[in-house]
């Protein structure tokens, strides 16, 4: 008996991942390449097809997915613009890419193939509503409703990050003021841990960096919390509580059964998710937060590539 | 030839609204009942079996569709709880109602049958994802995602009166502060008119009010703004904005083609709607902005009872 077969590819900018899952998201081959700024789109997706056709199954697959950051015409399968690939305009990925493969290609953003990931390695496919929440350097959103992602009506649904929290908040570079991002994104999680210490102390933080605040990432603000770092711990709960205000919005809006948050940021784990549930907890309706498990991913790495693959079995 | 005939009922504090729709959204006949609320729930809903019955059409018609304020389960058509209507408490309105007419029912609340309605008034059945705001006591929200009501989990999506617009905001019935319904919900538009002109004068308000601020409602503020009272207009700036900044928020998080404003606040019309078009224009995105049609709902009145028989054709 075979099974049916599909290849994501995770278009980012370090690195291009590709995987051949079955239709159960499972991964059953994978490998990547890294991502040439200075090539052309077609030498890329060139090489892509070198590297996938290598892989042992991939004559087995018909569908493949393609997610990749920006603003992509999912209809068309054209990348308009990418903030990962600066050579990127107007490209006819979808097209050019059938031509070289005889297969069925489908594009989409990364934040809706993270959700479609979600959705099959966190959720082992059983959510009907949920809410994939990407915290990066950006702050994106992929909405899966009765099962299949919702893009909205011309496909800029999701776009949660310049949802605004604060409107006397300080300025977001899309022009808006007080967007969830100028508090959740890891750069500006960065630069408020910059702004904390400068007013507070932190040994471990001072240690970590020789004092060089520019060095703040969100991941060593997650190791000096798990030490015991009180200006650590103090940074995440106002990340957290800024994160729950944006949630709590929309477990009253869009009431879904999951929420899976993801990306650099996510790692921070309870430290975010504690002061984050607090929030929830006095802003959202009861039935609603009752209804909905919030996590934070377990697969953070592999939800593009499969959400990729997932996409071409939509 | 006969058209599919429904039966919509749209149950208010105050009247109870009766209507025979064809499958357009046409109303072909109604009638109303008041609301008694004294009655046991099983005599109100004797009460409008008898009022429905003795319209003509009544007998072609094969199903009904009931909206109503409060806590449904539409899945069993439970009325668990309505403020509307102090005495029904879960109320077995459904089994009840198809017991005594032989039709099926379904029950829904109000917000989602406004959406219905809006969807085939306002949109003319013409839209793909819409969102109804109803600016009434309490502001709600129904959502038609690809052409179909979206409920979410439990029932709850769409409840953004009670989406945080300013953490920092005033305390809310629900517990939350900040809700985007302390600021445009019909009593605290009220509430906001009386603090502003406590601090500024307008002899027009005044004069119809005879200085009693209690006296203010929407339509008093409304009438005054069309009359170039600068108060006025200055109360519909700042409720304006501030339904703004929830609108961008939900166009950046929805993506709709079409958001319909109704209730006794959305009267204020342009008063309201341009502030808000400008809050709207900073904070969203701009494809989501220029994909959306805002419009003020031409049949507030009618959306409720018309939006309860198209649920019935659901």
């Amino acid at each position: 008996m075979s099974t049916q077969l599909y290849l994501g590819v995770d278009m980012g900018g370090t690195n291009i991942k590709i995987a051949i899952v079955n239709c159960k998201g499972k991964i059953i081959e994978e490998t990547s390449l890294k991502t040439e700024l200075k090539q052309t789109p077609e030498n890329v997706i060139q090489s892509i097809i070198s590297q996938a056709s290598a892989l042992k199954n991939y004559s087995k697959t018909k569908n493949i997915g393609i997610g990749i950051a920006g603003d992509i015409d999912f209809t068309k399968g054209i990348v308009r613009f990418s903030p990962n690939l600066p050579k990127w305009k107007n490209v006819k990925l979808k097209e050019i890419m059938e031509n070289l493969t005889n297969k069925k290609v489908k594009v989409d953003n990364d934040a809706n193939t993270a959700a479609i990931g979600a959705f099959w390695l966190d959720a082992k496919g059983k959510s009907d509503n949920l809410v994939c929440v990407t915290l990066g350097t950006g702050v994106g959103g992929g909405l899966i409703f009765g099962k299949k992602l919702y893009r909205g009506t011309t496909c800029t649904a999701g776009e949660i990050g310049h949802i605004t929290i604060d409107p006397n908040g300080c300025k977001c570079k899309c022009g808006n003021s007080g967007c969830a991002e100028t508090y959740i994104g890891a750069k500006y999680v960065s630069e408020y841990a910059k702004i904390y210490l400068n007013k507070h102390n932190s040994k471990m933080i001072d240690e970590v960096t020789g004092k060089d605040y520019s060095l703040i990432t969100p991941k060593v603000l997650y190791d000096a919390a798990v030490k015991g770092d009180k200006a650590a711990v103090e940074i995440w709960r106002y990340v957290g509580e800024k994160l729950g205000i944006l949630l709590a919005g929309l477990l009253n809006f869009a009431n879904p059964d999951t929420v899976i948050l993801c990306g650099g940021v996510s790692l921070a784990g309870r430290y975010l998710t504690a002061p984050a549930n607090r929030e929830i907890e006095e802003r959202a309706f009861k039935s609603a937060v009752k209804a909905c498990k919030i996590k934070v991913s377990h697969y953070t790495s592999k939800l593009g590539v499969v959400g990729a693959a997932m996409l071409a079995n939509q």
